[in-house]
């Protein structure tokens, strides 16, 4: 097999595994493009949580090759008025909800345009209008995957939904932000960039957490500290522990950076 | 690779990704069918729920290329005298435990018959009969999919359990069904047929709730909906929330389809 | 496609699927090596704990076919002093950390050597010591299944980590064994081995058992019974239900081979 010549197409749900939705995603998938190799992102996704999964998806997609095709869906809105997007990136494709859901991993693949998924001959036939990530979705991304002229998907539009988060705010002693994302080990995950953290402190609902370190292990376990997290945000940790249980923090709780004390 | 070449095999178990048992399961596959396409449905079933399992599968396989093998253990009575199964249908093949989980997929993928796997020479030695996922239904799989004859399997046989849910009765008013499958979201799926609900009202424990509709938005968040399934059968759901915690409904809650009362 | 030119790289972590670090791995792996044909093991091992994650890994690894890379990364010391390594087997490859998590597998597959991922050059760049799973082992798997030559990896070393478990010990009338892992299903798996409990009995906490059986259905439903259990090992089972639960046991807690009483 030749280097280059598999396609991908990536998966990413708040569908989970308990149920066969994504399964018969796949199976819509494999029956429009048979060479689709399909990778999973996630798809435990806390249900309805489209920060949870812009953060996720923005996470994993810059890591995959030049052409892949990301199949995103937290959906909370199907049905309703918010519209069925592909967004064209340099690196490759974005297919989901237009939600905010796409928006941060479109900036990291170089977003280009949008196109509103409207062309029912695309669509599979169906019962009722609960189920778009098989009935839409799915078959929009395998006909990308397979080269289709994307005009053929719909007219080209603008997303309407605005980014998931916000961006942080400057304030007089430094830059405000907000835990945008929990992990499973608890981790609290900030729209803070790292760039921004160097020689600066973080804090937490007042607590002063110091710089930002490189690893866990430069704390005892059960220490708390801010760190350079692999997404190139500041995250806040417990070394073999739960950050968010310790501090009691959730999505929206705040973080700060702020001069750093000497001590 | 051309179209139509590559073979899937789809995986549904109630194993979940805590222990490595699917793991192993995709190892003795692809060590006898190393051209396998593995595809998951789904592998959090609720632990022995055959019911919740024999739904996820029909709920996924018929989506998927004709030919395909669709593997399926749920499995509680292992090891016990359940027969293991191989279904030959129209569309592809269905290999699992003779105990009703295979049955209405069987019914969707065109059933013609069924053999019973004995024969020991194609199944892997062992310690015990705790593990017919990995010892007897996955090699069966795997050669299947390599294009075994299936008399060599063992003799043919008729699968001796019932299906894993009743049909619907009649009723003076209408027809009375029940709760088969309680989705991620507590989406209630019940065993009435879509298009037997249309001009029909639906009515859980005594409360009514309207005609079915095609999606989640015609109602506002939180609002209770019976809504035309992407299964085909008709499900209760509460806009952005949980219909079981709502109606404190679980699998058996009984549902029934009733004239619509003028209003 | 020809039997046995596919690559098979296999996953095993306690990353979960509700954030996309899984899905980042991925994406690594396919950039380097695209022709990997990527195998799920369990990605839901409990967080951080090594000794669930090595009886997973030994359980499913040995069913790849030969020349399979297994990547494993349950790792609560990343970024600390423990080493990261690659195993070279007779039967394939393992890469992670050096923390007993490959070892018992390491058993199985037939040990030869180790190296320590020391080559920067073979690394992703990165903010922090915080996901080597993506930055450090994918790339060494993903190279490894290329075929690299692992003296580019980094230096021959010898593990430093123990087994995550003990050996049974000798007992006046026995063997004294523990609960190396708990399963979904509540099964107790032991570290004692299948050949040793032929012809003796089991004791957990005090409780005799009787002798080992090879299968559930072999008592009625709700029923206690140690088992011969799929790995190689006893087990302790309650059928159709926990014998986590049944028996308030977990990992570490003790279980005895003795002489069987007659009866």
């Amino acid at each position: 097999m030749n280097r280059g010549t598999r396609k991908f197409l990536t998966l990413l749900t708040d569908f989970g595994a308990r149920d066969a939705y994504v399964g018969a995603i796949r199976g819509v998938i494999l029956s429009i493009a048979p060479e689709a190799v399909l990778v999973d992102l996630a798809h435990e996704i806390p249900p309805g949580n489209v920060r949870a999964g812009a953060f996720a998806l923005l996470s994993a997609a810059p890591f995959f090759p030049r052409g892949s095709v990301h199949l995103a869906v937290v959906d909370p809105g199907v049905g309703g008025p918010r519209r069925p997007l592909a967004l064209e990136c340099d690196r490759g494709w974005l297919v989901g909800p237009d939600n905010g859901l796409l928006l941060p991993a479109a900036g990291r693949l170089g977003r280009r345009g949008a196109y509103a998924l409207e062309n029912r001959a695309l669509q599979l036939a169906r019962p009722g209008e609960t189920f778009h990530g098989r009935d839409l979705f799915a078959p929009a991304a395998a006909h990308l995957l397979r080269g289709l002229d994307p005009r053929e998907l719909g007219p080209r539009v603008e997303p309407a939904a605005p980014p998931p988060w916000p961006e942080p705010t400057p304030t007089r002693r430094g830059l405000l932000g907000e835990v945008i994302a929990v992990d499973r080990f608890g981790n609290l995950i900030t729209n803070l960039p790292v760039a921004a953290a160097e020689g600066r402190g973080v804090a937490v609902r007042g607590r002063r957490l110091g710089g930002v370190r490189s690893t866990y292990a430069e704390v005892p376990r059960g220490g708390l500290l801010p760190v350079r997290g692999s997404t190139g945000f500041v995250e806040v940790a417990v070394r073999e522990g739960s950050a968010a249980r310790r501090l009691g923090a959730r999505e929206g709780t705040r973080v700060a950076l702020e001069p750093l004390r000497s001590s």
